[in-house]
């Protein structure tokens, strides 16, 4: 297996690759921008990716808004999308628990981007907003905070108000072996520094809560495999002439290498490409998990190539 | 290896095994008291243990109190200490530090039980209290945090004001390859339920910040064995003739394992006979060393025994 950078492929190469594809899923944040901030001829490739008759999915860990906000945030920067081609793990989540016939409430540690998809797919929930510890450890549980007993499952997502009250009642909900643990990704931290800050992400809050509840959660995002079953309940995809565009190996390529699409890894955003050489050597199937078919400095280094 | 209810034992035979032993490590909540609430018959069981000649330690993975503050606790709750018997991973925390020298500050996620157990060897920390996401996470890193550079250290205890804020700064400040990062110990949760509430213990803050970080802590409490460095560095142990009795196997009993010493669970905390059971079929090496050498209700029943 050997790894090719597509920019020091041949236009005739380049070619044959993309004509062997008809569905393109890229990441986001990485890929097409670093937060708010455009990576250059990014749009322009999905546009000539579209020109091509590529069907593309933005697919994207982001689980604090809703798909109709991203597309909000696609527009400002440029990118064309409707909302059939958003997949974010807060709808895919509660795509999840719809498809399961999910009848009870959901304790939410996250945002309104999840609590809002729920809601509008018929399941209730709360949780959402902060929760901050008013007195003390002990109040909390002797008077604050009643279980309630109509809760069925807990759902992890980004959570700026994370808090040691939220962290105790997901725990004491997981502490009952019928309630459902849902994370919607485990990205540890942001793709980028903001002023020399590390920008905790959803990992993060999973692992705080998976630790006291002495639980796994069942995980809806990238790497997991669910979202290619989400994916295939709805379209026609063949994984087999599917490209997997992404800026993290443990989340995006994993996914492809899961899902048998072919990977393509942009060094514009978390994992560089020694990296992947490290992984290529490694002695650990899994570690070559995270090797991309394909890499280039980023998705708009793609544009001379197709035109 | 056989695990022997010491209850089951004869008269003698436990008197031969007290003979064996001149120093005994116990741990507290789950063993002594549960919380504030005694375990009957604990205390007698130490007199008695000090009346033997045997040198009686308190060894604890509890950070958010200093060694004066435990032994206000075992004064009140019936049990004899000075501040020499009591090991606490505030405490210990210090002591690492002090003992290689540390020079610069310490950024602290944990309560003052360890501030001021650093203050004391002189030691300069800050961190400790509220610090809620005042405004939202653009504004934290843009404006309102600044990296100090004179940080080197982060040490992570429980900490009922875990936020989003706090994650963010430990990482940050850990992502300097130099800043040391240490965690008091790593406890999933505390030894009972409350009205049905999970406790979420250190272990929870500690993985939160370990897994944007991307980085493993030292660890000073149980069941590392800096722990019994700490100890031979002070006082005269022989492993061999040392009784580790706990409640919690992948601490109290593998910390026992790992040094040499015997080991006693007691059933009133933590782990089940079930689980220790599961280990000791287990034919993984690590989960053998979950498996004590004795097991007993709890301590209060082995009084009988002694007298």
């Amino acid at each position: 297996m050997s790894i090719k950078n597509l920019a020091s492929l041949s236009r005739d190469e380049v070619k044959n690759l993309f004509s062997s594809i008809d569905t393109i899923l890229t990441d986001c944040d990485g890929v097409l921008w670093l937060h708010m901030k455009i990576l250059p001829g990014a749009p322009d490739v999905l546009n000539k990716f579209r020109e091509m008759g590529k069907r593309v999915f933005y697919i994207t860990n982001n689980n604090v808004i809703t798909r109709e906000e991203f597309c909000v945030k696609c527009d400002k920067l440029g990118f064309t999308s409707t909302k059939d081609d958003v997949l974010t793990t807060s709808y895919l989540t509660a795509c999840y628990l719809h498809d399961i016939g999910f009848k009870k409430k959901v304790y939410v540690v996250g945002t309104s981007g999840i609590s809002r998809e729920l809601s509008r797919l018929g399941i209730r929930s709360f949780g959402v907003g902060p929760d901050p510890l008013i007195s003390d450890v002990a109040t909390l549980v002797m008077k604050d905070f009643k279980l309630d007993p109509d809760v069925g499952a807990v759902i992890v997502g980004f959570d700026e108000y994370i808090s040691y009250p939220k962290i105790l009642k997901a725990a004491s909900y997981l502490n009952h072996p019928d309630c459902l643990f849902i994370a919607t990704n485990t990205d540890e931290r942001g793709p980028s520094f903001i002023n020399d800050c590390v920008i905790p992400g959803t990992g993060s809050m999973v692992a705080a809560i998976e630790t006291c509840a002495g639980r796994k959660p069942f995980l809806i995002g990238k790497p997991s495999t669910y979202i290619i079953d989400a994916i295939r309940k709805r379209y026609n995809v063949d994984p087999e002439r599917t490209l997997m565009i992404g800026d993290r190996c443990n989340t995006d390529i994993l996914l492809g290498t899961r899902c048998g699409f072919k990977t393509l890894l942009v060094l514009s955003g978390v994992n560089t490409l020694d990296d992947v050489m490290n992984w290529k050597q490694s002695d650990n199937e899994e570690d070559r998990g995270l090797v991309p078919d394909y890499y280039i400095g980023k998705l708009g280094d793609l544009l001379p190539l197709l035109t």
